[in-house]
């Protein structure tokens, strides 16, 4: 039975979605409950993550994607409240995260990767996001929610997905050395996959009170202003150096750290959106027949590695949870992350 | 029997060594027959090519790494007249031609690829080279020229290997299409074995003698200089865009064009030596997911795959011969080389 439910779609003026109105502000609005239309799905957004490109937003970075104004948000736990016609296998109350990627009409440049292709819009910047009470998107951009797994930790799902993806392209295998460089929240959520999948790693990362925070969870830091990080890597390597290197600092400074530290045939992960060009070390490619490939967002697999990481519990991610707000507070949660840019991840309380 | 044979050592003043002496000077010396020890083979050296890293020990560019006086050059054909001690499979006149390197001791950063490694010495570099009439080497640097080949065309074996590791390196696959954006000797060969492998290549290269060149032996090419690179990948490519970019121009503006051309998840091969860090457009790694690989020398396998190319014709060695001269006349070609830096391959006949 897929009939769209109509119990709760009275109209209640609690039902709230944060909206960006361009120029660092938000506002509050109604968030009103869309009826699903065939191959969709409505959902009650449980909790809804900030994400680095939703401070980029904010910052008014993107207002040539971002449709002005608009909901955004992406990083979404939910409750399906109701599914749309020729939805299989999502019933009413069941839990779930969204990944949201709207693929668009291929062409022959994606080469079948529409997921990254030239027409993809990605929900939450390029449609409206989730940081509201009712959401409703394709049935197949939704993953069940583990019985293990609260509503809460599932919002870390989607940053946690983009990690498994970033450590899947990088090829980390058990007892390999790995450095990422940049601890913020996908750096070290990219720290926490490769320890889980038995690799050994080293967190290069500026802010002090980041790399108080890796050592709270295990993770070894160096702080490369204090330390040359070649030798760093050297001695934690005992020699052999890395065999992946994760640039996620978006640093000009990181571009030049992360040719050095490879070894013979070492891998390079370009995690970090470099807005301007940087200077590359071309020789180390050549001369250690270095490796270096992008990655960006995920694909279905990497949704269900994160989503079986969190319910095997081998991701501590409460520990990576800075605050929650109700989603009337969304424009001071946003001022406070601007003054404290070291923060891990803040949520929204979308029932809030 | 691997009885040294003595018979063909008389001192013989016509035995010439080209020398180079630093400062752009080469002087004619004698070539003595060094009596080959345990696993070497003594040869007489027929043909040697020049390569453009004997134009930068010309240049002055690499003193650090020569020792002067020495004799340099590494695209070398030969005949065995004498196996050392415990090699096997040498007879005299066997036709060889030389893999000219001599992996060092591991280091646990080698990762075992110890011919690309820490201690690696290449030979006519690091350490004497072929142009000279005699010159003693590893057995196992030796691979059998098959009967088809001349030994003048053996002597582009060298050269051709490293485009058929680059190749390697790069994945090219019958029907994909691929853009080297630089038409010397190598980047004119990746383009001539990619063909023979059944993928699609356009050549990018602003001296119009070398893309004339191209055109004759039917590979297409374009100037850059002339015709925006990406709009013309996109004809090429009928919009599919390049599966796999070989950057062998060693520019500033070949690195510029090399991140317009791939198409998503397309393919980079650094195979050029940039010397000076460059400019590199990151966001388009993370945004298409480009992948880019080091390619430096080869492997025995490329030095088989192109020993197999030769024999069966696929690669039209004759056309990249620019000219043959004595080892009398290297001071000459090394000037003639600086004064028509287009042209292709130079060899030197070392029996002259």
């Amino acid at each position: 039975m897929n009939a769209i439910l109509t119990l709760s779609l009275k109209e209640d003026n609690d039902m709230k979605a944060a909206i960006y109105k361009g120029n660092k502000t938000f506002c509050t609005g109604e968030s009103r409950m869309i009826p699903p239309g065939r191959g969709e799905v409505s959902l009650k957004v449980a909790y809804c993550g900030i994400c680095g490109t939703d401070v980029h937003i904010y910052h008014g970075e993107m207002d040539r994607r971002v449709n002005i104004p608009q909901v955004i948000g992406h990083e979404v736990s939910a409750e399906v409240i109701a599914a749309g016609e020729g939805v299989t296998g999502m019933h009413p109350g069941d839990k779930v995260v969204v990944r949201p990627l709207k693929p668009g009409p291929p062409v022959p440049s994606d080469k079948g990767y529409t997921h990254i292709g030239k027409h993809l819009r990605f929900m939450g910047i390029d449609t409206p996001g989730g940081m509201q009470h009712y959401w409703t998107v394709p049935a197949d951009t939704l993953h069940h929610l583990p019985s293990g797994v609260s509503l809460q930790h599932g919002a870390l799902i989607e940053p946690l997905a983009v990690a498994c993806h970033d450590v899947r392209i990088g090829r980390v295998e058990a007892g390999e050395h790995a450095v990422v460089i940049g601890g913020g929240p996908i750096g070290m959520l990219i720290a926490l996959v490769i320890r889980a999948k038995g690799g050994k790693v080293l967190l290069a990362e500026v802010n002090e009170h980041r790399l108080k925070l890796a050592a709270e969870l295990g993770i070894s830091g160096v702080n490369p202003m204090q330390r040359d990080l070649a030798a760093a890597v050297e001695d934690f390597s005992a020699g052999a150096m890395a065999d992946v290197v994760f640039e996620v600092s978006g640093s000009a400074a990181g571009v030049k750290e992360m040719t050095r530290l490879p070894n013979i045939r070492g891998r390079i992960v370009m995690v970090a959106i470099h807005a301007a060009a940087r200077e590359v070390d071309l020789f180390s490619f050549f001369w250690k027949e270095i490796e270096m490939r992008g990655a960006r967002v995920y694909e279905p697999e990497d949704f269900e590695a994160a989503l079986s990481l969190a319910a095997d519990g081998l991701v501590p991610l409460p520990a990576l949870i800075s605050g929650v707000a109700g989603i009337d507070q969304v424009q001071e949660v946003f001022e406070q992350i601007d003054r404290h840019p070291e923060g891990m991840k803040y949520l929204i309380d979308c029932n809030s």
